[in-house]
């Protein structure tokens, strides 16, 4: 069964929707390949030279976009960066007419961060070029949830009967409803906790337990992803103050010490130290938070190697 | 006669004024060269990988710097990037300062925009390198002229005796002015349109019509280039509301359709859809504005390979 | 003897303080092979292709930056860039954690700018890269003193006896500290020059004379390094004004005329003209300034190579 795995079911990448299970799984075993040569001296590979990137990104991000700019540089792979204001590109259509510039520039691919959700799927209609979503306002970022799955399947074997927590912002988090997604297709047991306000009404109908107690969660789990708090997408009035927040969603070593078992410790980044995690949490070796930052290259090397070969 | 055509007659790229007919010729027929190495799967060329050069911006430009960029490095080229507020630079010395500082790290050539008229030929007395305009304030703008003519030959053949209208802010537009000394040095007849206000008076020194009716120019056109109007370069009180300027200078279906013939639509982007034109012009199969685009990065290739050639 | 040096003693460059004469001579020679590289027609060595350096940059610097970047690509390394606001940055565990999520990325070297003294030395206790300070604060900025000693040798021959006067803002200057260490232990006599206000108390601890008036540090000097007044890092309150200032501390041609001998003039740049120095000191063949710049490309060559020998 698992030779007829050679390439992927989508010629884009713009949600964890697209990915079937084989998918993800291909992924997987391409991004261990590049993460062994990453450890090597030599950490470049020619695989994309003749294949030129543009990197597209209306919101800002130095973690993504860094991660993103050299998993192409290790491909060999051309690479454009174009960056703009949000406020710059209020209307779809001039969303198409900043793509279609850059693309009839003779692009492969557009790596793109968008503030709207959707605006990858718009643009895949639009553009001939293969999308890769790294981020469409609080919808997907499908490459962060890839590199959060293999993440835990590096330290725990497999993902499958799992139990993962995700804690913090739900409503607002696109990190969150793509770990659920890929979670759910790799087999896992997920719960989100977090106050009532930041966990949107929906979120049951994606097989997922919902937890108002951060103790509770921690018991259950064996792995609590901590979300961070994007104050710039809060709606100040409905949120707890972060003081609020971070008395009772806050992670502390106490709390962790208490707990009668080990768990796994992750974060998307960049953290607010103090806010959804204190620094002897995050630096202690429950902590896979940097091997989450390692992972994302070869991961995104594997999404950019395996999409590529889907041209033409 | 056209076996002696082999180098350019020019070291520096200034202006339109620098290139003859032959000159113009030789960019074109160089530029189709690369256009056709830019459909090949493999786009990249190692013409220029023993130059350095600086893309000095002190305007911000999305567009004409991603082309100049992903020329140069489709030649090979080793870039390197500055972009500074044109607020920092407010006088000619400091201007030569910062380009001095760039050009004793041996650069070899300067890829410059500046907001002040003949930036460029004041630093070519004072500088070693050689300098391609990328636009000087409401002065020249070469390379868009020298794209936007190759465009115009692809689709007609040929420029000898066609009929041109350049439609919109002529006043302000370093597009327009480059736009007029290329066409008429390739033996177009051009005409302006536009309100009063918009026109300079000097402009019937360089032999093109006037016309202030959009109709009336469509009607004598072979190709309507309708310019972008720059909110930022406008003297609020004499200039039309964007109301006013989109009823009787806006192009859209219906106006295209009432002609009694067919012309082709350019734009030098970004399009303010539904001011100069509206989106079903844009796209329709009269427009060639992306074809303007996809051109402009062989034609810069073109400019940046025969210059090299001058040099030592 | 010399057979003996053949790498630096010390895996990061934080300060000159790192450096013993050995070293800093290693780094010259090397600067001197990589000088002659940068005037060949190919500028370009395959030495760090293997190496990925990622440009930290936590404060503004066009200069500093782009003749690291210069000095990178000319190695064949692989470069990331990573430019933020210091306000974003206002503790020590966020530094951590930004330059912490770059190394997970698997980057061989830093170059670090940051506004704060200390912020590599810092680092380096929680990093595993190899760190090249490129400022910190009014701390040190050692690439900046070396390729200002060398510029220095490449004119007098050597440094050994010659007399400095460094001139200027010297409290808020990270040059000054940096030349007055490297200076001092390459055998220069060192003077600083300036209102009392912008000269520290502890300075004379570091072997230098101080001078206040400028007539008297240019009739004493072989060299004088005219220091850029930086406004923004001014006290208000006890500056002299930018027009005492430049009326007491400025050079101007007369000034330099009334010389009872030739000496050389030094700016680290961007120059304030008219203020520090004017346009015909600067501009005359008394300055070095523009070797300066060109020196800086081959000396952080060496700094980057000699320290990349270190690793493994």
């Amino acid at each position: 069964m698992k030779e007829a795995i050679e390439q992927l079911s989508t010629r884009h990448l713009l949600g964890i929707k697209d990915l079937n299970a084989n998918d993800i799984q291909l992924i997987f075993e391409t991004a261990q390949t590049f993460k062994d040569v990453l450890n090597r001296p030599i950490k470049k590979v020619p695989s994309l030279r003749d294949i030129t990137i543009a990197n597209i990104f209306f919101e800002n991000s130095t973690r993504t976009r860094l991660s993103f700019e050299l998993a192409e540089k290790r491909l060999s792979a051309d690479t454009i960066n174009f960056a703009a204001s949000s406020s710059s590109v209020s209307k779809g259509e001039t969303l198409i007419d900043t793509v279609n510039n850059i693309l009839a520039m003779k692009v492969d691919m557009v790596v793109l961060r968008h503030p709207y959700p959707g605006a990858g799927v718009f643009l895949k209609n639009h553009i001939g070029a293969q999308i890769i979503n790294a981020g469409d306002g609080a919808h997907e970022h499908p490459t962060q949830a890839l590199l959060d799955a293999f993440s835990i399947i590096e330290r725990l074997g497999e993902i499958k009967g799992k139990k993962i927590a995700i804690i913090g912002d739900i409503l607002h988090s696109r990190v969150a409803l793509s770990n659920i997604l890929c979670l759910k297709k790799l087999g896992a047991e997920v719960m989100v906790c977090g106050p009532t306000t930041l966990i949107p009404k929906y979120i049951k109908s994606l097989g997922v337990k919902v937890e108002h107690n951060l103790l509770n969660a921690l018991n259950w789990c064996d792995v609590a992803n901590m979300l961070r708090i994007q104050l710039e997408r809060q709606d100040i009035s409905y949120f707890p103050s972060l003081r609020e927040y971070s008395m009772l969603y806050g992670l502390n070593k106490q709390i962790l010490d208490s707990l009668k078992k080990e768990i796994i410790i992750m974060h998307p980044g960049p953290i607010n130290r103090g806010v959804e995690i204190t620094s002897d949490v995050a630096d202690s070796k429950h902590s896979i938070i940097l091997d989450q930052v390692e992972n994302g290259v070869a991961v995104r090397m594997a999404v950019l190697y395996l999409l590529a070969a889907q041209r033409g």
